[in-house]
C-alpha cells in the first residue's frame, strides 16, 4: 500500500475550496497525499497526535491552511520537526487575511513555518514538490517541465493582446 | 495550603515585565495566583496538561500573555471550559503588536478568548478579578472601593493644572 | 420571577443580526438574561443608569456591542464593576471593522473591557456563559459537554473528506 | 469675571504636553478659556455633568484630547450641542495612534466631533478660534492676520535654502 | 435675497450620493446653503476664488468633501480663516477610504480641517449648524430638539427587541 | 515604419482590463506604443530581454502594472535606464491592493519607479505623455489643451447640481 | 546665463534633510536645478505661480516632497503639465509615513503624480534624470554609466561577506 | 570538496546582521551553505545567473532575505525549481517590515517563496534544515534533538520565576 508523502490539513471543511488546489497540483505530479480537516482549537488533541506521529507514518510535508487567529499550523509546527507549509485562509471569520497572514506568519523563533499568500494553496502544494523534488530526481524533471509550461502558458495567453484596436498601436 | 484561584501564564520569560502587572493587582486585591512561562510553540505538551487540569486544581480563571504569532491563549482555550484572559504582549518578534492582537482577539466561534489591550496585563488582572467577584460578595465590594480611588486620583492628578500660567485662562 | 444574569445590549438595532448569536448561546444554556438597545451616544443617561443598577439587579455579566467608533462596551465599565464583554460589529459605519476592534479593545488601564473577534457575538455568549460557571457546577457540566460536542462535530464534517476523489490521495 | 469661552478638556493630566498647544493659541488670540483633565473612564459622572452644563456657563466650543480607546470626545459630544473638537493623542497606551484616530473620527450619525491631525492640539485651538470668529469681527481680523504671518514666515525660512553649495543649483 | 451661510463643495458629483446628507440637514435646520463640485485638481483657481471670497459672501461654515488623495478640503483651508468640515468620501478610486481619512484629517499645524467619519456627511450638517448656532439662539434650541428625537428615536427603534423569542429571555 | 515611444506592459493579461486605459490616452494623443504582457515569475528571460533591448529600439518611457507581489515594475526598472511607470493593479490575489503599492513604490535607492495610484493606469499613460512632452512642443501644446478639457469637463457636470431640491438651497 | 532643468520644492525646510539628496544627484548628473520651500498650505498663491509659470522658465521636471496630509505634489500637477515627482517624507508630523504617500499617490485620473519610495529623493533626483534623458544622449550615456557603477558598488560590497567565520561555510 | 547545500543571499550586506542568523544555524546543525549579496536590482544578471544554476552546482535550498521592495525571492525563485525560503527584512528603508512581508508572501500561483517572520533569519535556516532533513535520517535526528533542548530551555528559564516575590503568589 502507497503511504502518503504530503499530508494536507485545514482548520475547518469550509477551507476545502482553497485547500483543494494543493491537492490538485501534487495529484498532477502524482506525488501521494492524504486530506483532513483538524481544528487546533476543537480538536487539540486529535491535532498533537497528528503532528506527533506524521513523521513515523512516513510523510514528509505537512501542509496546513487555517483562518481567522490561524493557529493550526504553528500548532502542528510545535509537534513535528518536519517542514510545515502555512496557508493563510481568507476565511468569513477573518478581517480582510490580515489576522490569517499573520497567525501564521509571525513564528517565534525554533519553530519555522513556511508561510505561502493568502488563499495560495497551488503555491503551498508546489512548494511541497520542491521539498521533496531535493531527494527525487524524477520529481525534480517533472517541475523544471512544469516551469517550463508556465512560461509556454504566457506565451500563448499573450496572442489575446493582437486583437487590441488601437490606430497608434505598433 | 491555600490554592491559587488564578494562574497567569505567558509565552517566554521575556513578557514578565508586561505580565507582572496583573499579578501586582490580584495581589492588591489578595486573590491566591500562580504564575509560569508555558510556550505554547516550545512545551506544547506541557500547555496541554496545564490547560486541561487546571480546572481540577481549583483555578477559576487563566490569563495568558504572548506576542508575536500569539497562540498560547487561543491553544490553553482549547483544552479548558474555564474563562482565558489574553494578553497581546508587544514583544521584539512583533510587528507594532498587530500580529498579537489578532492572533490571540481572532478567535473561531466556539471558543473564545476574553482579550485585552497591547500589554494591558493590569486590566487583565482586574477583569480575573471581576470574574471571581461575581460569585464572592467581599472581591466585589473591593472593586467599588478600587473603581472609586481611580476616580480620586483623577481629582488629585487634576490640581496639577492649577499651575498653568496663562493671561486667558479663566 | 427568574432575574436575568447576562444582559445584553448593542449600540443599535441593526446590530440585532451579529449580536442575536449571543442570545442563542445563553438559550442553549439556559441561562436568564435580556437584551437591551442604548447607545451610548444618542441615550446617553440610560446607560449610566443601566450600568450603575445592572449589579443591583442580579446581573453578573454584560455583553456589549457597538460598531464604528463604539464606545458602549467602555462607558458601561466605566460605571460598573461588573465583567463587561465588548463585542467588535462590522456595522456599515465601520472601515473594515478596524475602528470597532481598537474603540473597544484598547480601553486605559483600570476600566477593562474582554473584547471578542469581529462580529464575535457567539464567542461573548459563550465566555459569559464561562463566568458564571466559574460558580456554577452545573453549567460547569455543561460547557465541558459542549466542548466534547464541537469536538465531535469536526469529526462528522471530516466525513465529507472522504468524498475527494483524486487518484493519489491515500 | 470673564467666563470661557472655550472648555480644554484631556482624558489624563498626561496628556497636557499636547494639549498645552491649543491653550497657547487661544492665550495668543486673547480667547478665555478653561482646562481640565476629566477621564471619560475614570469619572464618567463628572464629564456628564460637565459637558451637559457647559453650555449653560457660556462656553462655545469644547476641545477635547484622548489617547487609546479614546471615548472622551464623543461621550462629551452625546451630552452637549456645542460643536466638539477631538484631538487624538498618540499616548503611551497608543498603537501608533490608530486607535486614538478611529475611536475620536469614526463617531455614528447625529453626533459629530470635529476631529483634527495625531497630536494636532494646535489645529484644534485654531479651529474653536475660527468657530468663534464666525459671531466675531474682530478675531476673524486676528486670524485673516495670523494667516498672513504664517506665510512671512515661509518667506523667512527659505532664506536659510540660500545657503545650500551645489555648482549647478542655479 | 437670502445669503447662504453653509457652503458644500465636492470633489466631484460623483460624490453628491454621500454629500446631500450634509445638504438634507441643513435643509431641515432651516439654514440656507449653496452646493458646488469643484475639484481641487481639475478647476485649482476656481477653488481659490471660490475659498477666498467665501467669506465676503458670508458664507460662515464650509464642507468639502473628497475621495482619495483628497486635497479639496485642505486646499480650500489655505485659503480661508472661516471653519472646514471634511468629509473624506469612499470614492470608487479610494484604498477602502484609507487615503481620504489621512489626506484630510493629517493638516499641518496652522491650517485646520474639522474631519468627520468616513463618507459622515450627515455629520458635517450637523457639525456645521452647531457652529453657528455659538451665534444664534434659535439654532442652539433647535439642536437641543434634534439631540432629544436622537434619543426618542432609540426608544422607539427598542420596541422591535420586544419580538424576540427566547425562552430564557426575562 | 513607426517605432512604439511608449511600451506597456501587464504581468498577466488578466490586467488588460486596468492597463488598457493607459492604451487609450497614448492612443488620444497619438503617441505610438505597443503592448505586451510579460510576467517577472514566468518568463523571467523575456522580461530582461525586453528591458535591455527597449532603449535601442527607440521606446523612451515603459508602463508596467502588476498586482500582488507585484515585481515586474522594478524588474524592468533594474535592467533600463529608461523612465519607469508603475501601476499597482488589484488583482484578484491582492491584498486590498496594498501589496501591490508597497512592491511597486518601496524601490531602493538607486532604481526609481515612477509609481501612480492603485488601478491608475490612465495617469500612467498620461505621466508618459508628459515625459515625451518635455522633448516635443507639439505634444506638450496638446497636454496644455487636455488640462483646460478637464476643467471643462468640470464646469458641464456641475449643471447636474443645478437640479437638486432644496427649499434653503441658495 | 543658465537655467534650471529641475525644480525642487518641498513643503516646509525640515524638509531638507531628505530632499537635498535629490539635490545631490542633479549635482552629480551636471544638470542645472533649483530648491525653493513652498508649503501648499502656507503660500498657496505662490505655489500656484510657480506651477504655472515653471514651463515657461524652461523647467522640464518638478520634484515635490512633502509630508502629512501632503498636498503639495498635487497641487502643483494641478497648474502644470510637466510631470511632477512626489516624494512622501515620514516627517514629525506624519503617522509612520502613510499620510503622506496616500495623499500623493492616490491621485485622481486626470493628474498624475509620479510617486516615488517613502524618504526616497535620492530616487526623485534619479528619475527626473531619466526622464530629461529621454531627449539628451549624453545624459543617457551618464545613465548607463551610473547603473553599471551601482553593480560594481554590490561586488566591491560582497568583499566584506569572505570575512565570514563559519565551519561550515563553503 | 564540500558543496554547499545550502544558499543563503541577501539583497544588501546590511542585511547582514539579520541574515547571519540563518548561517549560525546551518553552522551548529554542520550543514556545508554558502553566503552572497545579490541585489535584485542592482546585478540582475548575476542574480539570474546564480538562480539558474544552483541546482547544477547541488545546492538544495536556496534562503533571500532583503527589504523594501523585495524582489529578490521572487525573482529567484522564477529561475529555478529548488525550494527558495523568503526572509522579510526590516531594513532602514522599509515601511516598519510591511513592504518586505508583502513584497515576499504574495507570489503569484505557480511560483512559491516560503515565508518566515520579519527578521525571522533563524527560522529560515531552521526550514532549510528541515528540508534537507527530508532525504538525510541524521540530520533528522539532529532537528528531533533541537526540538528537546528548546524544550528544556523553557524550563531553565522559568527557574527565574521562582524569584517573584508576592505575598498571594502560590
Amino acid at each position: 500500500m502507497v503511504k502518503p508523502l504530503v499530508s494536507i490539513i485545514m482548520g475547518s471543511t469550509s477551507d476545502l475550496g482553497v485547500m483543494n488546489q494543493a491537492a490538485q497540483f501534487l495529484e498532477d505530479m502524482q506525488i501521494p497525499f492524504e486530506v483532513n480537516a483538524l481544528s487546533a482549537h476543537r480538536v487539540p488533541e486529535k491535532v498533537m497526535e497528528f503532528a506527533k506521529s506524521a513523521h513515523e507514518r512516513g510523510v514528509k510535508v505537512i501542509i496546513a491552511g487555517a483562518g481567522g487567529a490561524a493557529h493550526l499550523p504553528g500548532v502542528v509546527a510545535a509537534y513535528t520537526h518536519l517542514p510545515v507549509i502555512g496557508v493563510p485562509v481568507k476565511s468569513s471569520n477573518s478581517i480582510d487575511g490580515w489576522d490569517s497572514i499573520l497567525s501564521i506568519l509571525q513564528m517565534p523563533a525554533g519553530i519555522p513555518v513556511a508561510t505561502v499568500a493568502l488563499d495560495g494553496a497551488r503555491n503551498a502544494g508546489i512548494l511541497a514538490a520542491q521539498i521533496i523534488a531535493t531527494g527525487d530526481a524524477e520529481l525534480s524533471a517533472k517541475l523544471i517541465k512544469f516551469k517550463k509550461e508556465l512560461a509556454d502558458k504566457v506565451a500563448a495567453a499573450n496572442k489575446e493582446l493582437e486583437n487590441l484596436k488601437f490606430k497608434y498601436i505598433v
